[in-house]
This record gives structure tokens, C-alpha cells and sequence, in this order.
């Protein structure tokens, strides 16, 4: 099994959760709408913490739920946790080991407060911690870089999402992802070639906003664990708040922009980029007048719904930084000085 | 006047916040104390951003209180933003001219909630929009990257921590800071040789923890916009969760690790960094230590308190981007492509 396969299997994964996880999503969902909350209080790191900030923007936007991130140092180091009240504690982990996250949803339960575990391991010790477990059932993931999992636990997000707006209509969106993520595969081979100018590169940064934030998150961390490369995701309003002075002539931006509210902010920074400051852009959009500013054509799929994009974009992101660190001949199923399991204090 | 001077004008600034700000700080805490609060939802940007991550960790552990960061654009461009019950709406900015974290406070306005606005400019748009405003009181800062105002809104947001809490045995400790800050701003010609090795540096990464995360993004954000470098910031513990993977020998680390909680899982890193990386590191540090790790050593004081450390432990680290920019012939006044106002949407 290797990346390539687990970034290929991810609209079977994303399908197996709509046919075998909803039915305890919506049990889960309507035993926490029977609490009083007011907040949603999320721990998780890495890959884990990306799947947060796409839960903060959807429970903030359409739930309109407003998701606090924790500092688990505050539970697992300082030991002075914060009083929280009317919450849910939430814990995203893959594997469910890392103590740091555990302590935070220990420290939910000794406060009285609703905990949940959304993770691949519902044998794991953040499991067992946790009142309800959502299980993604992505199925074992091998490569050290997480790319199913992090779909997975996005679509488990979004349909968590729904049960608890009960939203039904929005299942109908939902349901077209599959055949979408299918359609966005086929970006491989553009992909592959488009990845060669990069060989010499450094240092990046990578920039969306909104849902898309979570992705320039997870496409940086991917840039970093499997191509080796300093790369630094911005929204497209912190990067106008200091960083941009960073761009010279050829400095590689990469950008996800998807239609939506916050698409023309990201369009007009495109332009500023490319005819202003002469950066080199690569973009990943739904929209051809954005792309015709990239070196290559990352083009999804039309019709994509917004809330549901970032299940959709990070695909040609995977296959950029594995064909990437391929190409620079690195071991892309192993990357150097980490391991699968990650458990921090 | 130019940076240097701002720089240096600190321990004064600080000073100033303790002689003519304390009373105003009291009053507005003593308010907020009758409203019923469970949470502070906070809004800013860049800088001021990283105000806020000391703010987190600050009223989390000695207030209990837990903060939420904003996601400004929820309330800005998508128009749906959350439901927010019992809390503080709380903005920092320098200027209190950005419409998107002026719309934050606004939406807290329309819910009812108080709203508390921390700045340099008492009539700004932000100041107008808030119920209570904390006047920072730095005086102009005409460089375009924020050094003053920083420290100025750390110290700002410290008494009201005090204030908040009424523990004010914390006062003995805090009027020890101009001091402080006196001394450290010795390390000036220390800082100013060690600079000279990271002449082609294009991309490095700096981590802290705890309190000092907060460093960690400032630190990174003075490296783009004074040095133009790509500079991420990381927890120590994030840092292993997969971004460790970029470190191969002579990779730059830079590193803030002060006495308290965290120091012992810096200390760790940095060993691990140093002797099985072969990363180059530069520390800023009151302990001798992990100093002998560092290129070169950039020793704080002792006897500093870990909850008052960031305050102390940027100095260097401002010090350090100016040098370096200044050492590349580049303008540390005005950086290229930036202003001192931005205004996001």
C-alpha cells in the first residue's frame, strides 16, 4: 500500500462514510443537540488540527456554533485548564494516541461537558476517553503522510454538520462528492508534469481563505512532510498584513480558490501577484479567468458547492506534493524523522 | 525616528502603560467583571494576531477564561456569523482601521455582548465601534513593521489579566519589567555580529511554546517583513507532528525557551535538533544551558517570570530581524510592499 493508493481510494472512503457512518452521525448528533452548548472547544494537531479549522468556519457559518481551538499545553503542561462552560469538548485525532490531546478531552469530562472523539482508531486511548466517538473509517493508513484520513475525517465534519442544523437538504450536495473526488483524480497526469519547475524550490507559501484556509493548511504541511520545503499558509488577509513584502520575482505562491464569497479577494491578489510583483503561481480553482495566472491548469470540477470545496481541492494538492517529493527522488511513503503515531505532551 | 528608536523606546512605553494606563485598565476590568462572561472571542491581525495567542494562553491560565480567535471573515464576507453567548468580544489592532475586525466587533454589538477594543488610536473606526477601549499609548510608531506597539499591547493585555483576576500581588512582579527590558535591550551588539551567518538564509523556522508561542509568531512575522525570509512558527510540539521532516543539516531553528512549564520539551528539542539533525539553532534563553546550543547566546535575565517572559523575549528577536535586514542593505523603515495601515475586507 502506498500513498498513491490511499490518496486514490479517498472517493471510496468518502462514499463508506455516507453508507455506514450517518446512521451513528445522526444518533451522535441528536444526543448532543439535547445538551446546552454554546461553544464547541477543539483540540487536535497536524493534519487533525486542518480537519479543526474547516470544522471552526463550518459549525461557525452554518451551525453558527462558534468553535474555540484549545491550547493543549494549557491541560497537559501548565495543568490550569480553562473553566469552560456550555461546550462540547471535541478531540480529532487519527490515531487517537497523542496525550496531549487525550488530557483535553479528560479535562471536558471532569467539567461535566459533552466529549467527542472523531478518529480512525475506536479502540484508541482518545476514544475510550470520549462520551461519543464518531469512527472515520477510513481504513488503515499507511503512509506516514495523512491524506484519507484527512478527507475522512472532513466528510465526517460535514455530515456532523447537517445532523445537527438537520439540514436534509444539504445531503443532497453531500452525496455528489464522491463522483466529484473521482473526477478531481484525473488531474494526476497534469500534475506530474506541472510538479518538474519546482525541483529547485525552497521555500512557498500557499494561500486561500475561508473554507479554503484549512486547505492552504494541509497543503503546506504535505509541501513540508513529503517535499521537505518550508511552506507557509496564509489567508489571503493576514498575507496582505506583512508577509507579502516576502515577494520577489519568481517567489512561488501556491493558492486555492474555489467560487464562492471569498473568491474575489483571492482573484484580485492573484493579479496583484502575478502582474505587480512577477510571482510564480500555481492555483488549484473551479474558475478558468483565476487560472489563466497559474503555470498549470489545477482545474476542478464546476457545480462545487462552497462548504463541501475542501474535500474537493486538497486532492491535486496530495498528488502536487507526492509527485514533488517523487520527483526529488524522496521516500514518499516514509518521510524522514517521522513515524506514523506522534505523541506529544 | 526609525525602528532602532522604537526598539529602544520600550522599556519607556512600558513604563508609561504602568504610570498613566493602570487606572483606566481597573475601571474597565472592574465593568466587565459584572458582565457574565464565559468566553473571550477575539479579533486581530497580523501583529496584533500574536497579542492575541498571549492573551489565550494568559487568560486561560490565570483568569480560567477560554479565548476563541476569530475567524474574521465568517462576519466580514460570508455575513453568517456565529451565535455568540456570554462573552467578551475583545479587538486588538494598532491602527483600529480594518473593516473586517471592526465587523467583528459590530456583529458582537447587534448580539448584546460588551465589547472591548485594545489600541493605539483612541479615535479610530475599531475605538468608535466599542463599547470599552484600552489605549495602548505607545505614541506614533512610524516604522512600518510594529515593535512598541506590540510589547505595548502585551502589557496592556497583562494588567488586565491583573485587573480581571484582582491578584494583585502579579503588580510586584510586572513593575520589574522596564527593568528588564532595559537590560535585554543590552544584547544590541551581541545580536548585531550574530546576524551575519544567516546572510543567504531563504527560509527558516522558529518555535516556542506555551506563553512564547506568541514569540514564536512575531519573531517570524518581523523575519518576512523586515528580512523578507519565509519564517514559520511552530509549538514545539506541532513542530513534531510532521514538520520536523524539513530538517536536514544546517537547517535554521531559531528557538525562544525561558524558564517554566514548557522549558524541559524545548531543552529536549533542541538536542534532538542539534546533535541527531545537525539543524544550526540560535536561542533566545535565560538559561545557560540550552544557550550552549545556540550559535550565539542570546541570554535574557534570570528571575524572569514564565507568564511575563514574552514581553522580554521579543527584544532580541526584533533586534535580530533589524540587523539582519539592515546587514542585506534592505529598508528597515519601509519595507517593499507593505504600508502601515492595512485594510482587509
Amino acid at each position: 500500500m502506498s500513498i498513491r493508493e490511499e490518496i486514490i481510494q479517498q472517493p471510496d472512503v468518502i462514499q463508506n462514510i455516507l453508507d455506514h457512518q450517518w446512521e451513528n452521525i445522526k444518533q451522535v448528533a441528536s444526543k448532543i443537540r439535547q445538551e446546552d452548548i454554546n461553544y464547541v472547544f477543539l483540540a487536535a494537531r497536524g493534519t487533525s488540527d486542518h480537519a479543526g479549522i474547516y470544522a471552526k468556519y463550518l459549525f461557525g457559518m452554518q451551525n453558527r456554533i462558534p468553535v474555540a481551538l484549545a491550547a493543549p499545553s494549557l491541560f497537559s503542561i501548565y495543568g490550569s485548564s480553562p473553566k469552560i462552560e456550555k461546550s462540547l469538548i471535541l478531540a480529532i485525532s487519527q490515531s487517537g494516541q497523542s496525550p496531549d490531546i487525550v488530557s483535553v478531552l479528560e479535562s471536558g469530562n471532569q467539567q461535566g461537558l459533552p466529549t467527542l472523539a472523531i478518529t480512525n482508531e475506536v479502540n484508541s486511548p482518545l476514544a475510550k476517553a470520549s462520551k461519543f466517538v464518531l469512527d472515520i473509517s477510513a481504513g488503515e493508513e499507511k503512509a506516514v503522510a495523512a491524506t484519507k484520513t484527512y478527507t475522512a475525517q472532513l466528510m465526517t465534519i460535514a455530515l456532523l454538520s447537517i445532523a445537527l442544523s438537520e439540514d436534509w437538504q444539504k445531503l443532497e450536495e453531500i452525496r455528489k462528492l464522491p463522483e466529484m473526488l473521482s473526477a478531481t483524480l484525473k488531474l494526476e497526469s497534469i500534475v506530474e508534469r506541472a510538479v518538474e519547475q519546482y525541483y529547485y524550490m525552497k521555500r512557498c507559501v500557499i494561500i486561500g481563505r475561508g473554507f479554503n484556509y484549512a486547505t492552504a493548511f494541509e497543503w503546506a504541511l504535505k509541501m513540508k512532510e513529503l517535499a521537505y520545503l518550508v511552506a507557509e499558509p496564509y489567508s489571503s488577509a493576514d498575507f496582505l498584513h506583512g508577509p507579502i513584502a516576502m515577494v520577489e520575482q519568481g517567489f512561488p505562491v501556491f493558492m486555492v480558490a474555489t467560487s464562492g464569497s471569498v473568491y474575489s479577494k483571492l482573484r484580485d491578489l492573484a493579479i496583484e501577484l502575478k502582474e505587480e510583483k512577477k510571482a510564480n503561481l500555481m492555483i488549484i480553482s473551479d474558475q478558468e479567468e483565476i487560472l489563466k495566472y497559474s503555470s498549470a491548469p489545477l482545474k476542478l470540477e464546476r457545480d462545487l458547492p462552497e462548504w463541501l470545496s475542501p474535500l474537493v481541492s486538497i486532492i491535486p494538492a496530495q498528488l502536487f506534493c507526492m509527485y514533488l517529493a517523487k520527483f526529488k527522488n524522496f521516500d514518499i511513503n516514509n518521510p524522514r524523522g517521522l513515524s506514523k503515531v506522534t505523541k506529544t505532551i
